[in-house]
């Protein structure tokens, strides 16, 4: 099989690098990678042959070729058309078998190394925030949180933020992914702050809506409505659990108090070594939850003129039922 | 045309988000996205109608059966083996054609409007940089000074920073890719410092090679090497000048100073709404330089087991020559 998808990369081989290409037959396992990662390859792969191209598509087909190898995997969601096409040219007589979803199939479920790292990014996060939280007033504009926020994740020992952090209040919380803007805080504002860090490649994802002074009634409303949304999901979760049941419980819920055309995006998604990756949680979701899976449940209410409230927390699926991973949830908190 | 790259769909339409699909056609102009960013395309694309999908292939495909659309062309790479295969399933009739770089090729020269923007990338990194330069001591690890930095240039307006900054001192300099490590700097080391910051939308990119206390001689003598063949390429450079002459014009000098196999990259790229876009520039590369292009000139020396050297600096091509947009050249600068 060929692996183009770097995340896959770097769980098959731990190669972090943002250029490579696994080739994993019978006989043989290649990392194929540029000149610039060649040092890199050979201390994060050991298990790997390293090669260096310079034409790449090219010499991995002649390599290919050369090996006899006759039934090729690959990735058909993680490598271009373009780039399909030219393997294509070069592979007469290989047979090029597409295989959806096989590698991040086997990444959602979790390794305890994984929940490891996946629990130091959320306690970073978690960390960083704590920090931040007495800082947060009115004047201070929406980047300056987003930026201090990264600043003490980064401090706090993360990798990259997962994301471009969003912070969104007021008005603006009605945007579902509300990149943060030169908008000040004012007093009564809600705020959403949707972030992330990360751990030696994992990512923690999490969202947590504040209230800038004393909630009004509608907020207090609205966050209880997904506040008890999000338990009702998270009280569903454990191995063997219907996905689509999962998302139904918080959805139909927010549908019974008549907020339902306003939650319009999924109820959570994996996380791992991507911030989105496998398993969806959304209506149209087949399939059962899995022990070892991490998964984010972040229902969100956006009404647009007035504002929103999402809360999003990490869950790891045990046997009986889930690990919360985030702090998000809990009463609004005001700050004063 | 449909246009599925998130570079492609800014520069044709202004939208900034993470997921969109244009479809241009004689008599309309779609922007196709998800839910979560109704609001904010509707600001941001003013010309474009507005469609927001659930079912992202199966939607555009529909629209574009209903339109009557014959032939459609794409972007062959950026769109993915799979996502292709199931627009060609939903579109039997529409007669699919490969457009290759065709919207890259457009963005290779910029407008006035981008330069100003790629400017002020230009200027926040310098700046950042020159905040920076009093505070690097031996005893700080390279990450904390890939934090500062960034920190530095976010603080002075920059949005995302260009790409993880690379910090790469002491021997780890002999990697061109050194993503800043936990190594704290020595009295004597070399420092590669390559990093860049986005001003709406718009990169940088440079490379600073540094030494903490006096350079020895091999320093001073690759350093003259790598800014004798800096120098030499930008000379090279100006409207209708041949890329793989200017790239020669620097490899050619390494290679008689006897540091030609340690040369291990291309000269440069171009900078804009991507780190890497149009043109390349490196020994493969055909085709002239264009007034209005910005690229990067980055020769590097790289010897395994001593360290390396790489100078970076951007460049607009002018009619008679060029305009150098950042200041990474010089004679190298020790940290007293």
């Amino acid at each position: 099989m060929l692996i183009s998808s770097m995340p896959n990369v770097r769980y098959l081989s731990g190669f972090s690098g943002t250029d490579a290409t696994l080739l994993i037959a019978r006989h043989c396992k290649i990392l194929f990678t540029d000149s610039r990662y060649t040092t890199q390859a050979r201390d994060q792969a050991p298990a790997f042959r390293i090669i260096t191209y310079k034409r790449k598509v090219e010499e991995i087909a002649g390599f290919i070729k050369k090996s006899r190898i006759k039934r090729l995997g690959y990735e058909p969601d993680r490598i271009t058309q373009e780039a399909y096409r030219q393997y294509r040219r070069h592979l007469r007589g290989v047979r090029l078998i597409p295989l959806l979803d096989m590698i991040e199939k086997m990444r959602a479920r979790k390794s305890g190394h994984e929940i490891k790292k996946i629990r130091r990014a959320c306690r970073i996060a978690g960390q960083a925030f704590e920090g931040l939280f007495p800082q947060i007033a009115p004047g201070i504009c929406e980047k300056e949180i987003a930026l201090e926020l990264e600043y003490r994740m980064r401090k706090a020992g993360s990798g990259p933020a997962a994301f471009e952090t969003i912070v969104a209040s007021g008005k603006r919380a009605a945007l579902p992914h509300g990149i943060a803007s030169k908008k000040k805080l004012r007093p009564g504002d809600m705020i959403i702050l949707d972030f992330g860090a990360s751990f030696d490649g994992y990512f923690s994802d999490q969202t947590i809506t504040l209230c800038l002074g004393r909630p009004g009634r509608k907020l207090k409303e609205v966050y209880e409505v997904v506040r008890e949304a999000q338990a009702r999901a998270l009280a569903r979760i454990r191995h063997g659990a219907e996905i689509r049941e999962v998302d139904a419980a918080a959805r139909d819920f927010i549908a019974m108090k008549g907020y339902g055309r306003y939650f319009s995006h999924g109820l959570g998604h994996g996380v791992g070594l991507e911030v989105h990756e496998e398993p969806a949680l959304n209506p149209q979701s087949t399939g059962c939850l899995k022990q070892g899976m991490i998964v984010t449940v972040e229902p969100g209410i956006y009404l647009p003129g007035w504002g929103g409230v999402r809360i999003e927390d990490m869950a790891l699926v045990t046997k009986t039922g889930c690990r919360i991973l985030t702090r998000s949830s809990g009463p609004i908190r005001a700050i004063p």
